[in-house]
């Protein structure tokens, strides 16, 4: 007689475990075949309730945040995908419905990215809900896109728009906020659907490899971020907040609280990518990047020395009560 | 200036992670090169504060248990250890004394078994500590040890001994019943220990994959396990419940109360091998196990059909109320 823990499985991930290697999660462990002459990427990032998203936020979502953390920091190593790992901690709490949910948003997501469920572990915790990811891709033998790399005469790009998620937090924090600074609704859903769905960018993968010296994807906000893809590569960065590209919903924040530059460099939650491209490729990579639906803005420059400056319109470094988020 | 995660990163995980594919732990990612003809292995499991452990159980354990899980699988699967991702869940109360006793058992696992840090991610929580890992190995293309693949005819062995864990914990619940058992201070520290601390047989994996038709490890009681890897080779097992190795101690409390033999079977965190050998190797394996410090013990046999029977003494199937560990 199966136990409810092989029911739950067979029931909502098994469906979800198409690759030969997962083995129908009916094995202690996957194996994958790593294609011939490539590398094999590993990174890791958990979510967890109340940390990462809110108690009452849909599963579909909570499931597609922890995978697309992890797509992120693929994506930002020029990788492409292969697979993923799932560690589940369930509280009693946590009914089937929620859990079908939960499978549908990673089904989702693993079709989208083309990603993989290889395999996981299932437990009941006492605590708060967690989700653990381990996601895996392969490069070309040496060519993973390090945070080191960056030289002197690079130009610094990032994609997409910043700080949308650390300001869509605030939102939900402070449920007065977008009536005072007269968001419109869409606005302020938009703001708020960043916090809890990133956007890969992992139509870059390939791109990234091709032109950038080195690349990390923000998520802990640019400050902090951009300090240490420029302590890794041994170089300054000079960066001009005037270039930062903010959504229409982020810069109508800004304009009503300047206060708020703040969150959009150290916020967390971006998953936008940082690259240091050489000057001489930066048209061609923002042209391509366009081409895959892709904004890409240069927001500064990298130079001897060390230290990131981030400069305001007089040239002013913007000094911040802290570079960026972390947990402790 | 680094953050407080950046500053307890590089105290205390840092000098952790000496394989070159971690990048000091100063990237997005690890990469790492299979090796040419080889399969990766890969596997997860998560350990979590009141449910694999106890709150104030060392710090130094909780590490390595939490590890060696997951080296039990790979070796399970005739996977020789390439690595591994750890992601942390730290609730405030944890303060750097825990941590720093934490990496000293990390390390001491890594050296032993050969099996580096390659990157992690750590949170801080509102709620219950836990560790996830998600470990690598290799194999040679093809070769993983499938839990399918036994054949009737086959023997079916175990290592070590049978129900320490479950009968640790149990004194630890109950802590009257060492006494009542008149279990020696040794024998009681000793099943203790075999709850906290898994034996991962990673010493057999090479033999495991020269010699067996399936395998598993035992992690959710032998009862259930056996059932699981009876299903995935479609066929039918008959174990031997006097046939069953168990520790002095072990059998001491068994005959103190014969029922506890339900926990012997059906009690988790065995973490000993379940292999299926075919009849002609399995005096060599056996042989070459011992000489590798691992005793190996047949207990049943493959046959035909479905289902797996464990006998009593007279050949009557033993009941049971559950098969195996679940958390649902």
């Amino acid at each position: 007689m199966p136990s409810g823990e092989d029911r739950l499985i067979g029931r909502f991930f098994r469906p979800l475990a198409r690759d030969p290697g997962s083995f129908d999660l009916r094995d202690d462990a996957a194996a994958i075949t790593p294609p011939a002459g490539h590398d094999l990427v590993l990174t890791t990032d958990a979510v967890i309730e109340g940390v990462h998203f809110f108690p009452d936020d849909p599963a579909t979502d909570i499931a597609r945040k922890a995978l697309r953390a992890n797509l992120s920091d693929l994506a930002a190593k020029g990788a492409a995908p292969l697979g993923f790992l799932l560690t589940l901690a369930l509280p009693k709490s946590v009914d089937e419905e929620w859990v079908a949910a939960f499978a549908d948003g990673l089904a989702a997501d693993i079709d989208a990215y083309k990603c993989p469920l290889l395999g996981g572990d299932t437990d009941s915790t006492p605590g708060l809900l967690s989700v653990a990811i381990s996601a895996f891709g392969s490069v070309p033998h040496g060519k993973m896109v390090r945070r080191a790399g960056a030289k002197a005469g690079d130009v610094i790009v990032v994609t997409g728009t910043l700080g949308d998620s650390a300001l869509g937090l605030m939102l939900r924090q402070d449920p007065q906020l977008a009536a005072r600074a007269k968001l419109t609704a869409e606005e302020e859903a938009y703001l708020q659907e960043r916090y809890l769905l990133p956007r890969p960018r992992s139509i870059l993968a390939g791109l990234l490899r091709e032109h950038a010296h080195a690349a990390m994807d923000i998520s802990d906000g640019l400050a902090g971020d951009a300090a240490k893809l420029a302590a890794a590569s041994n170089v300054a960065m000079e960066i001009n907040s005037t270039a930062l590209p903010l959504s229409s919903a982020g810069r109508k924040l800004v304009a009503f609280d300047p206060a708020l530059i703040e969150t959009v460099c150290t916020g967390g939650d971006d998953y936008e990518l940082l690259g240091a491209i050489p000057a001489t490729n930066v048209e061609g990579f923002q042209r391509q990047a366009i081409e895959s639906g892709v904004p890409v803005t240069v927001i500064g420059s990298v130079e001897t020395g060390e230290g990131t400056a981030i400069l305001d319109a007089k040239g002013k470094s913007l000094a911040f009560r802290q570079a960026s988020f972390s947990h402790f």
